[in-house]
Protein backbone atom coordinates (compact mmCIF):
# COMPACT_ATOMS: atom_id res chain seq x y z
CA UNK A 1 0.00 0.00 0.00
CA UNK A 2 1.57 3.06 -1.19
CA UNK A 3 1.15 6.49 1.02
CA UNK A 4 0.36 9.49 -1.04
CA UNK A 5 1.72 12.22 0.03
CA UNK A 6 0.98 16.27 -0.84
CA UNK A 7 3.90 18.77 -0.60
CA UNK A 8 3.65 22.17 -0.18
CA UNK A 9 4.41 25.18 1.63
CA UNK A 10 4.80 25.43 5.41
CA UNK A 11 2.88 29.04 5.14
CA UNK A 12 1.59 31.48 2.30
CA UNK A 13 0.55 34.97 2.39
CA UNK A 14 -3.60 35.68 2.80
CA UNK A 15 -3.74 36.51 -1.26
CA UNK A 16 -2.54 33.23 -2.60
CA UNK A 17 -4.19 30.53 0.20
CA UNK A 18 -6.89 28.94 -1.34
CA UNK A 19 -5.45 29.39 -5.03
CA UNK A 20 -2.00 27.07 -4.28
CA UNK A 21 -1.48 24.20 -6.47
CA UNK A 22 -1.79 21.67 -4.20
CA UNK A 23 -5.06 22.13 -4.53
CA UNK A 24 -5.70 20.17 -7.22
CA UNK A 25 -3.89 17.38 -5.68
CA UNK A 26 -6.45 17.71 -2.61
CA UNK A 27 -9.71 17.75 -4.41
CA UNK A 28 -8.37 15.03 -7.19
CA UNK A 29 -8.01 12.88 -3.70
CA UNK A 30 -11.33 13.83 -1.75
CA UNK A 31 -12.77 13.50 -5.24
CA UNK A 32 -11.57 9.62 -5.68
CA UNK A 33 -11.56 8.77 -1.54
CA UNK A 34 -7.38 8.02 -1.90
CA UNK A 35 -6.35 8.54 1.59
CA UNK A 36 -3.38 11.52 1.65
CA UNK A 37 -0.72 12.68 4.05
CA UNK A 38 0.01 16.66 3.42
CA UNK A 39 3.98 17.67 4.01
CA UNK A 40 6.00 20.73 3.56
CA UNK A 41 8.65 22.32 2.56
CA UNK A 42 9.81 26.42 3.90
CA UNK A 43 7.97 28.73 2.41
CA UNK A 44 11.17 31.47 3.38
CA UNK A 45 14.06 30.33 1.16
CA UNK A 46 11.76 28.70 -1.95
CA UNK A 47 13.52 29.87 -4.45
CA UNK A 48 16.55 27.14 -3.46
CA UNK A 49 15.58 24.83 -0.41
CA UNK A 50 13.70 22.25 -2.35
CA UNK A 51 15.12 22.21 -6.14
CA UNK A 52 16.67 18.48 -6.15
CA UNK A 53 12.26 17.91 -5.62
CA UNK A 54 10.82 20.82 -7.68
CA UNK A 55 13.43 22.24 -9.98
CA UNK A 56 11.74 25.68 -10.34
CA UNK A 57 11.25 26.29 -6.05
CA UNK A 58 7.50 25.98 -6.70
CA UNK A 59 5.00 23.60 -5.02
CA UNK A 60 3.55 21.03 -5.53
CA UNK A 61 5.09 17.74 -5.92
CA UNK A 62 3.67 14.38 -4.97
CA UNK A 63 4.84 11.53 -3.39
CA UNK A 64 3.45 8.05 -4.10
CA UNK A 65 5.90 5.24 -2.42
CA UNK A 66 9.29 5.63 -4.03
CA UNK A 67 7.71 7.49 -6.84
CA UNK A 68 7.70 11.71 -6.46
CA UNK A 69 6.55 13.92 -9.56
CA UNK A 70 6.46 17.52 -9.45
CA UNK A 71 4.21 19.58 -12.03
CA UNK A 72 0.07 19.99 -11.29
CA UNK A 73 -0.21 18.56 -14.33
CA UNK A 74 1.85 15.33 -14.21
CA UNK A 75 0.40 14.71 -10.44
CA UNK A 76 -3.08 14.96 -11.41
CA UNK A 77 -2.74 12.47 -14.62
CA UNK A 78 -1.04 9.96 -11.87
CA UNK A 79 -4.11 10.74 -9.39
CA UNK A 80 -6.64 10.30 -12.27
CA UNK A 81 -5.13 6.93 -13.25
CA UNK A 82 -5.60 5.79 -9.87
CA UNK A 83 -9.09 5.78 -9.71
CA UNK A 84 -12.37 5.95 -12.60
CA UNK A 85 -14.02 8.58 -10.34
CA UNK A 86 -11.40 10.81 -11.69
CA UNK A 87 -10.69 9.34 -15.48
CA UNK A 88 -12.46 6.35 -17.36
CA UNK A 89 -10.61 2.85 -17.83
CA UNK A 90 -11.37 3.13 -21.66
CA UNK A 91 -9.24 4.28 -24.49
CA UNK A 92 -11.44 7.23 -26.08
CA UNK A 93 -12.81 8.75 -22.38
CA UNK A 94 -9.34 7.96 -21.02
CA UNK A 95 -7.96 10.47 -24.38
CA UNK A 96 -10.73 12.74 -23.95
CA UNK A 97 -9.92 13.64 -20.46
CA UNK A 98 -6.09 14.09 -21.36
CA UNK A 99 -6.38 16.33 -23.95
CA UNK A 100 -8.73 18.59 -22.15
CA UNK A 101 -6.34 18.29 -18.79
CA UNK A 102 -3.83 19.35 -21.49
CA UNK A 103 -6.09 22.11 -22.79
CA UNK A 104 -6.22 23.31 -20.02
CA UNK A 105 -2.59 23.87 -18.64
CA UNK A 106 -1.10 24.66 -22.39
CA UNK A 107 -3.92 26.39 -24.43
CA UNK A 108 -6.02 28.18 -21.45
CA UNK A 109 -3.46 28.62 -18.66
CA UNK A 110 -0.78 29.35 -21.05
CA UNK A 111 -2.80 32.59 -21.39
CA UNK A 112 -4.68 33.52 -18.85
CA UNK A 113 -1.53 33.07 -16.11
CA UNK A 114 0.89 35.68 -18.07
CA UNK A 115 -1.96 37.99 -18.59
CA UNK A 116 -2.74 37.71 -14.93
CA UNK A 117 0.90 38.25 -14.12
CA UNK A 118 0.86 41.55 -16.45
CA UNK A 119 -1.99 42.81 -14.61
CA UNK A 120 -0.52 42.27 -11.26
CA UNK A 121 2.99 44.08 -12.62
CA UNK A 122 0.78 47.02 -13.10
CA UNK A 123 0.36 46.90 -16.64
CA UNK A 124 -1.73 49.65 -18.15
CA UNK A 125 -1.93 47.78 -21.74
CA UNK A 126 -2.04 44.65 -21.38
CA UNK A 127 -0.98 43.10 -24.80
CA UNK A 128 -2.04 39.57 -23.82
CA UNK A 129 -5.49 41.04 -23.51
CA UNK A 130 -6.82 40.20 -27.19
CA UNK A 131 -5.77 36.66 -26.95
CA UNK A 132 -6.68 36.08 -23.91
CA UNK A 133 -10.60 37.14 -24.75
CA UNK A 134 -10.26 34.67 -27.82
CA UNK A 135 -9.48 31.47 -25.86
CA UNK A 136 -11.78 32.45 -23.24
CA UNK A 137 -14.61 32.70 -25.92
CA UNK A 138 -13.82 29.46 -27.77
CA UNK A 139 -13.95 27.68 -24.55
CA UNK A 140 -17.18 29.70 -23.49
CA UNK A 141 -18.55 28.16 -27.21
CA UNK A 142 -17.26 24.47 -26.04
CA UNK A 143 -19.29 24.85 -22.70
CA UNK A 144 -22.11 26.08 -23.98
CA UNK A 145 -22.69 23.04 -25.64
CA UNK A 146 -21.66 20.67 -22.95
CA UNK A 147 -21.76 20.10 -18.97
CA UNK A 148 -18.66 18.25 -18.67
CA UNK A 149 -15.60 18.55 -20.98
CA UNK A 150 -15.10 14.58 -21.19
CA UNK A 151 -16.75 11.46 -21.39
CA UNK A 152 -20.01 13.23 -21.02
CA UNK A 153 -19.53 13.87 -16.88
CA UNK A 154 -17.14 14.60 -14.04
CA UNK A 155 -13.49 14.17 -14.95
CA UNK A 156 -9.89 15.38 -13.82
CA UNK A 157 -10.21 17.87 -16.81
CA UNK A 158 -13.26 19.62 -15.37
CA UNK A 159 -11.40 19.49 -12.55
CA UNK A 160 -8.13 21.02 -13.47
CA UNK A 161 -10.14 23.01 -16.24
CA UNK A 162 -12.29 24.64 -13.43
CA UNK A 163 -9.18 25.43 -11.42
CA UNK A 164 -7.90 27.51 -14.37
CA UNK A 165 -11.11 29.07 -15.14
CA UNK A 166 -12.02 30.52 -11.32
CA UNK A 167 -9.26 32.77 -10.91
CA UNK A 168 -11.01 35.81 -9.66
CA UNK A 169 -9.68 38.82 -12.23
CA UNK A 170 -10.40 35.65 -15.42
CA UNK A 171 -13.62 35.35 -14.01
CA UNK A 172 -14.51 38.53 -13.86
CA UNK A 173 -13.05 39.14 -17.80
CA UNK A 174 -15.61 39.63 -20.17
CA UNK A 175 -19.35 38.22 -19.90
CA UNK A 176 -19.15 34.54 -20.08
CA UNK A 177 -22.81 33.03 -18.80
CA UNK A 178 -21.30 29.55 -20.12
CA UNK A 179 -18.11 29.56 -17.88
CA UNK A 180 -19.27 31.11 -15.25
CA UNK A 181 -22.10 28.50 -14.80
CA UNK A 182 -19.66 25.97 -15.11
CA UNK A 183 -17.00 27.28 -12.60
CA UNK A 184 -19.67 27.78 -10.14
CA UNK A 185 -21.18 24.00 -10.59
CA UNK A 186 -17.90 22.87 -10.44
CA UNK A 187 -16.28 23.99 -7.41
CA UNK A 188 -19.79 23.82 -5.80
CA UNK A 189 -18.71 19.99 -5.43
CA UNK A 190 -17.68 18.70 -1.87
CA UNK A 191 -14.48 17.62 -2.94
CA UNK A 192 -13.93 21.10 -4.27
CA UNK A 193 -14.86 23.01 -1.25
CA UNK A 194 -13.62 20.29 1.15
CA UNK A 195 -9.40 20.68 -0.32
CA UNK A 196 -10.03 24.71 -0.40
CA UNK A 197 -11.08 24.72 3.47
CA UNK A 198 -8.46 22.48 4.29
CA UNK A 199 -5.61 24.05 2.42
CA UNK A 200 -6.82 27.96 3.99
CA UNK A 201 -6.76 26.04 7.04
CA UNK A 202 -3.29 24.65 6.60
CA UNK A 203 -2.05 28.16 5.98
CA UNK A 204 -3.91 30.25 8.82
CA UNK A 205 -2.51 27.61 11.51
CA UNK A 206 0.95 28.44 10.57
CA UNK A 207 -0.01 32.10 10.97
CA UNK A 208 -0.21 31.21 14.68
CA UNK A 209 2.69 29.26 15.21
CA UNK A 210 4.86 32.23 13.07
CA UNK A 211 3.16 34.65 15.70
CA UNK A 212 4.04 32.83 19.00
CA UNK B 1 -3.86 -2.46 -36.31
CA UNK B 2 -4.54 0.84 -36.45
CA UNK B 3 -3.61 3.71 -38.60
CA UNK B 4 -2.00 6.45 -37.14
CA UNK B 5 -3.21 9.76 -38.55
CA UNK B 6 -1.24 13.66 -38.26
CA UNK B 7 -3.75 16.09 -39.16
CA UNK B 8 -2.56 19.42 -39.88
CA UNK B 9 -2.79 22.69 -42.22
CA UNK B 10 -2.58 22.10 -46.09
CA UNK B 11 -0.21 25.22 -46.30
CA UNK B 12 0.80 27.85 -43.68
CA UNK B 13 3.09 31.02 -44.93
CA UNK B 14 6.81 30.45 -45.05
CA UNK B 15 7.45 31.71 -41.10
CA UNK B 16 6.11 28.79 -39.49
CA UNK B 17 6.99 26.61 -41.47
CA UNK B 18 9.71 23.87 -39.48
CA UNK B 19 8.16 25.01 -36.24
CA UNK B 20 4.23 23.85 -36.85
CA UNK B 21 3.69 21.64 -33.85
CA UNK B 22 2.60 18.45 -36.34
CA UNK B 23 6.33 18.32 -36.06
CA UNK B 24 6.10 17.21 -32.33
CA UNK B 25 4.34 14.14 -33.71
CA UNK B 26 5.89 13.59 -36.68
CA UNK B 27 9.28 13.88 -34.73
CA UNK B 28 7.80 11.11 -31.88
CA UNK B 29 6.67 8.53 -34.88
CA UNK B 30 10.18 8.60 -36.72
CA UNK B 31 11.69 8.19 -33.05
CA UNK B 32 9.43 4.92 -32.29
CA UNK B 33 9.60 3.84 -36.27
CA UNK B 34 5.71 4.38 -36.08
CA UNK B 35 4.17 4.69 -39.46
CA UNK B 36 1.85 7.45 -40.18
CA UNK B 37 0.03 9.12 -42.48
CA UNK B 38 -0.26 13.31 -42.70
CA UNK B 39 -3.88 14.49 -43.97
CA UNK B 40 -4.87 18.18 -43.70
CA UNK B 41 -7.37 20.50 -43.17
CA UNK B 42 -7.88 23.92 -44.63
CA UNK B 43 -5.74 26.84 -43.20
CA UNK B 44 -8.20 29.02 -45.13
CA UNK B 45 -10.88 29.70 -42.78
CA UNK B 46 -9.70 27.59 -39.89
CA UNK B 47 -10.72 29.65 -37.27
CA UNK B 48 -14.02 28.16 -37.87
CA UNK B 49 -13.52 25.19 -40.76
CA UNK B 50 -12.07 22.85 -37.98
CA UNK B 51 -13.82 22.77 -34.64
CA UNK B 52 -15.35 19.89 -34.19
CA UNK B 53 -11.63 18.03 -34.28
CA UNK B 54 -10.01 20.87 -32.80
CA UNK B 55 -11.68 24.21 -30.25
CA UNK B 56 -9.18 26.40 -30.86
CA UNK B 57 -9.11 26.18 -34.57
CA UNK B 58 -5.39 25.08 -34.60
CA UNK B 59 -3.64 22.19 -35.51
CA UNK B 60 -1.99 19.48 -34.81
CA UNK B 61 -4.71 16.46 -33.57
CA UNK B 62 -3.73 12.91 -34.37
CA UNK B 63 -6.10 9.96 -35.30
CA UNK B 64 -5.25 6.66 -34.39
CA UNK B 65 -8.01 4.21 -35.12
CA UNK B 66 -11.37 5.52 -33.43
CA UNK B 67 -9.27 7.62 -31.04
CA UNK B 68 -8.97 11.49 -31.85
CA UNK B 69 -7.19 13.83 -29.65
CA UNK B 70 -5.88 17.41 -29.91
CA UNK B 71 -3.36 19.45 -27.73
CA UNK B 72 0.33 18.85 -28.83
CA UNK B 73 1.05 17.38 -25.35
CA UNK B 74 -2.17 14.94 -25.27
CA UNK B 75 -1.14 13.51 -28.54
CA UNK B 76 2.78 12.64 -28.34
CA UNK B 77 1.75 11.37 -24.79
CA UNK B 78 -0.21 9.04 -26.72
CA UNK B 79 2.11 8.23 -29.27
CA UNK B 80 4.94 7.62 -26.06
CA UNK B 81 2.80 5.01 -24.47
CA UNK B 82 3.53 3.30 -27.62
CA UNK B 83 7.00 2.89 -27.58
CA UNK B 84 9.96 2.09 -24.89
CA UNK B 85 12.14 4.20 -27.36
CA UNK B 86 9.80 7.55 -26.32
CA UNK B 87 8.76 6.24 -22.38
CA UNK B 88 10.33 3.83 -20.13
CA UNK B 89 7.84 1.15 -19.09
CA UNK B 90 8.90 1.45 -15.60
CA UNK B 91 6.76 3.97 -13.41
CA UNK B 92 9.68 5.97 -12.02
CA UNK B 93 11.29 6.63 -15.26
CA UNK B 94 8.12 7.02 -17.02
CA UNK B 95 6.47 9.41 -14.03
CA UNK B 96 9.91 11.54 -14.83
CA UNK B 97 9.08 11.27 -18.17
CA UNK B 98 5.67 12.91 -18.06
CA UNK B 99 6.35 15.36 -15.78
CA UNK B 100 9.44 16.70 -17.96
CA UNK B 101 6.68 16.66 -20.68
CA UNK B 102 4.31 18.82 -18.17
CA UNK B 103 7.40 21.24 -17.52
CA UNK B 104 7.94 21.85 -20.83
CA UNK B 105 4.52 22.90 -21.39
CA UNK B 106 2.97 24.25 -18.58
CA UNK B 107 6.90 25.97 -16.97
CA UNK B 108 8.21 26.48 -20.01
CA UNK B 109 6.14 27.17 -22.66
CA UNK B 110 3.63 29.01 -20.72
CA UNK B 111 6.32 31.97 -20.71
CA UNK B 112 8.22 31.59 -23.17
CA UNK B 113 5.33 31.67 -25.99
CA UNK B 114 3.54 34.58 -24.22
CA UNK B 115 6.91 36.12 -23.90
CA UNK B 116 7.57 35.94 -28.06
CA UNK B 117 4.12 36.67 -29.00
CA UNK B 118 4.41 39.94 -26.78
CA UNK B 119 7.86 40.40 -29.17
CA UNK B 120 6.79 39.75 -32.60
CA UNK B 121 3.87 41.86 -31.51
CA UNK B 122 6.55 44.78 -30.87
CA UNK B 123 5.90 45.28 -27.29
CA UNK B 124 8.85 48.00 -26.29
CA UNK B 125 8.61 46.83 -22.60
CA UNK B 126 8.64 43.08 -22.73
CA UNK B 127 6.19 42.54 -18.99
CA UNK B 128 7.68 38.59 -19.25
CA UNK B 129 11.18 38.98 -19.51
CA UNK B 130 12.23 38.91 -16.28
CA UNK B 131 10.14 35.74 -15.65
CA UNK B 132 11.40 34.17 -18.81
CA UNK B 133 14.63 34.84 -17.72
CA UNK B 134 14.41 33.14 -14.39
CA UNK B 135 12.60 30.00 -15.88
CA UNK B 136 15.00 29.26 -18.60
CA UNK B 137 18.28 30.00 -15.70
CA UNK B 138 16.27 27.07 -13.98
CA UNK B 139 16.23 24.99 -17.05
CA UNK B 140 20.15 25.85 -17.91
CA UNK B 141 20.69 24.89 -14.16
CA UNK B 142 18.77 21.34 -14.72
CA UNK B 143 21.53 21.02 -18.06
CA UNK B 144 24.41 21.73 -16.65
CA UNK B 145 23.63 18.45 -14.15
CA UNK B 146 22.21 16.13 -16.74
CA UNK B 147 22.39 15.29 -20.45
CA UNK B 148 18.51 14.05 -20.48
CA UNK B 149 15.51 15.03 -18.23
CA UNK B 150 14.38 11.61 -17.73
CA UNK B 151 15.40 8.20 -16.80
CA UNK B 152 19.10 8.75 -18.26
CA UNK B 153 18.37 9.06 -21.60
CA UNK B 154 16.48 10.27 -24.40
CA UNK B 155 12.54 10.07 -24.01
CA UNK B 156 9.51 12.47 -25.15
CA UNK B 157 10.31 14.78 -22.56
CA UNK B 158 13.45 16.24 -24.13
CA UNK B 159 11.95 15.79 -27.77
CA UNK B 160 9.11 18.33 -26.57
CA UNK B 161 11.90 20.28 -24.06
CA UNK B 162 13.97 20.79 -26.84
CA UNK B 163 11.19 21.85 -29.63
CA UNK B 164 10.28 24.42 -27.23
CA UNK B 165 13.57 25.72 -26.50
CA UNK B 166 14.76 25.68 -30.16
CA UNK B 167 12.50 29.04 -30.84
CA UNK B 168 14.90 31.06 -32.26
CA UNK B 169 14.15 34.34 -30.20
CA UNK B 170 14.00 32.30 -27.34
CA UNK B 171 17.56 30.57 -28.15
CA UNK B 172 18.79 33.84 -28.33
CA UNK B 173 17.97 35.18 -24.99
CA UNK B 174 20.85 35.16 -23.06
CA UNK B 175 24.06 33.04 -22.79
CA UNK B 176 22.93 29.61 -21.82
CA UNK B 177 25.47 27.14 -22.80
CA UNK B 178 24.02 23.96 -21.56
CA UNK B 179 20.73 24.76 -22.93
CA UNK B 180 22.79 25.80 -26.29
CA UNK B 181 24.39 22.31 -26.25
CA UNK B 182 21.58 20.21 -25.31
CA UNK B 183 18.92 22.00 -28.31
CA UNK B 184 21.66 21.38 -30.43
CA UNK B 185 22.01 18.02 -29.62
CA UNK B 186 18.54 16.83 -29.54
CA UNK B 187 17.71 18.38 -32.86
CA UNK B 188 20.56 17.16 -34.40
CA UNK B 189 18.98 13.51 -34.38
CA UNK B 190 17.67 11.97 -37.26
CA UNK B 191 14.31 11.83 -36.74
CA UNK B 192 14.00 15.50 -35.81
CA UNK B 193 16.10 16.27 -38.77
CA UNK B 194 13.61 13.96 -40.90
CA UNK B 195 10.53 15.22 -39.23
CA UNK B 196 11.60 18.76 -39.92
CA UNK B 197 12.52 18.45 -43.17
CA UNK B 198 9.00 16.64 -44.31
CA UNK B 199 7.02 19.15 -42.83
CA UNK B 200 8.68 21.87 -44.82
CA UNK B 201 8.60 20.06 -47.96
CA UNK B 202 4.83 19.41 -47.30
CA UNK B 203 3.96 23.27 -46.86
CA UNK B 204 6.51 24.23 -49.65
CA UNK B 205 4.53 21.22 -52.51
CA UNK B 206 1.77 23.74 -51.38
CA UNK B 207 2.77 26.95 -52.73
CA UNK B 208 3.17 25.15 -56.22
CA UNK B 209 -0.45 24.05 -56.01
CA UNK B 210 -1.44 27.41 -54.87
CA UNK B 211 0.76 29.48 -58.48
CA UNK B 212 -0.98 27.17 -60.70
Amino acid sequence: MSELIIWTYDWVPKGPRGFVRDLRFRWACEEAGLAYAVRTVAFEGRETNHLSHQPFGQVPFLSDGKLQTFESGAGLLHLARKSEDLMPRESIGEAETIQWMMAALNSIEMVTVPWWFLEISGAKDNGLADWMGKRLAQIEKVLTERAWLAADRFTAADLLMADVLRIPKVRAFGDRPATEAYVTRVTDRPGFRKARADQVAHFAAADESRST
